[in-house]
């Protein structure tokens, strides 16, 4: 199996991503990693070149770039040619921790679409309580998405969560304004009632409020309700942990409290960091797209790629294709 | 001024309406409270009924109920009955911890909208890491919401948190996917370009990241991303802290540090409680209609009629019906 990854993207390139690629091949078996990117730069970290090839670039597509017109104008980045690598089939998935507009714009224009899904779906796993998590989608690469998107999302995030995540039959909630049937805007009724008929575990509407307590495994939106709920945990958790500290700096007392703890709050933050469950899918695409987070570390750049070749060994992406080609078949009949 | 309350809602309802009440009338001047409910159920709390009236009926609305069709048959609620006092002019303005979709049910059909106002707009006042709090609107009292709504609520925050905050010319930012101009749905795009017009500061798009640091001092948004906000911020909060607890009791060690910090910890708690603020506010209506949170105790209520009493005192709703009336000329000149 072959990973090509964008050597170039996140904050911590590339040092964190030629760190977590040696570390994933010496880890993961039959695991060839293609990183493009500046070779100097690379070649810096990479103690130890073997299953991993280096392919050069100097073009970087940056955060502050404007994503399509990235994507459209500079075709010799690390981003683009990474695309290019999965859609002429010398790697079977691909990673970049870079700008998240711009990967969704190659995966759209590079990679290419699966044939049944009109609109691909950036896909993070979140944390729950009871460490489980839960697979979130769209959080943004559709914003404004329509019933029957919330159906493919629907069906991509069952296929994924029980191939990757190996939960059998695992339950999709719609996130919703209130739980009872007949909630919601125009767009969340609609979906509910074609949502009734998919062939996934539905279990109804989900509250926000819910979410983090594991009420489903998967949990569909659309794309800007999602990004806003992942963004809202994000401020949340970060202005918690902010008091936390200031409470904690507050005294002798409380510093002496703090220093008994600090290695268990250490573990709570590890609980509510969701690196840990890999970085987010782009689902819909015609092979593996993931976004890792911006601020990947060695870690978080490994959990990416064990997760990119689950989808691969795990024939995610052929799957989401002959499901959606015989649900599409059903539908013609019943029509 | 006279405030009337529906006694009967709330988890805590009769008790801490009561004593929220009798706390009201003698720390709040010319304040009379008229309150809804079982007379009986009242009088084993009201130990002193200086300036408070009690209105008797057996009917209440419950939370099972379904809001619009118990608003319409359940007449003698003490609800709707509540609602009539401001509608027929005994009471200034209301205030219910009751079931939220009846109030605004009763907000609408017996209170009746401001001319100029398409649809009121749920608004409470959220916490924020400086103390100073913002106000998010709307948080699900339409759910399906178009961008001139969005402009209405805009000016009826900005009016509001003026006159009752105290704040001067307060910030207005658009909930939305990115902080760029440019970014976002259909909705928030057209919405943009409307507020950049409209009589208030606004600075612009604002990321759910951003909120709870203060980013704005109103955060203008559809009823269905708000209300997922609110309860993503509310199920985060439950969830750290509840992971906290579990961190705090899981060794004898963090048993004592936690001792040590208890009251620090409380302290914490009490940032985040929103119904420091007050009530949410029901925006957009003939006269201040308030919705306590369902959990509210004594404190919580005095703090929503205290609200309450500000928003009569500093003469919201007319200032918001005059704004209203300017720009629909100034809107019919320029056509």
């Amino acid at each position: 199996m072959k990973i090509a990854i964008d050597a170039m993207g996140g904050d911590h390139a590339p040092k964190e991503i030629v760190l977590g690629a040696m570390d994933a091949v010496s880890q993961i078996e039959n695991l060839t990693i293609n990183l493009i990117g500046d070779e100097k730069k690379i070649n810096e970290y990479l103690t130890n070149s073997k299953n991993i090839n280096v392919i050069h670039t100097d073009e970087v597509i940056t955060a502050a770039d404007e994503p399509v017109r990235a994507v459209r104008r500079k075709k010799n980045s690390s981003l683009v040619l990474m695309g290019k690598e999965v859609k002429e089939h010398r790697a079977d998935a691909c990673i970049s921790a870079g700008n998240t507009g711009a990967l969704m714009s190659a995966g759209l224009f590079v990679v290419g679409r699966i044939s049944g899904i009109d609109r691909p779906a950036l896909s993070p796993t979140l944390p729950t309580i009871d460490g489980k998590g839960f697979l979130l989608l769209d959080v943004g690469a559709n914003v404004d998405a329509k019933a029957h998107h919330l159906v493919q999302y629907a069906i991509m995030g069952s296929i994924y969560t029980e191939k990757v995540r190996a939960i059998t039959n695992p339950t999709v909630g719609l996130l919703n304004v209130g739980t009872e049937d007949g909630k919601g805007n125009e767009l969340t009724k609609k979906a509910f009632s074609q949502l009734k008929k998919a062939p996934i575990n539905f279990i109804g509407n989900v509250e926000a409020r819910d979410i983090l307590s594991g009420t489903a495994d998967v949990v569909v939106t659309d794309g800007f309700s999602g990004n806003i709920a992942l963004k809202t945990i994000e401020g949340t958790a970060m202005t918690m942990f902010s008091m936390l500290k200031e409470t904690f700096m507050s005294s002798v007392k409380t510093k002496i409290a703090a220093g008994m703890v600090k290695s268990d709050l250490k573990g709570l933050q590890g609980k509510l960091d969701y690196s840990e469950y890999g970085g987010a899918g782009l689902f819909g695409l015609s092979a593996p797209v993931i976004k890792a987070h911006g601020s990947s570390n060695r870690r978080a750049v490994y959990n990416a790629i064990k997760q990119a070749a689950h989808m691969v060994e795990f024939n995610v992406t052929n799957t989401i294709e002959t499901t959606m080609e015989s649900i599409d078949l059903e539908e013609g009949e019943s029509e």
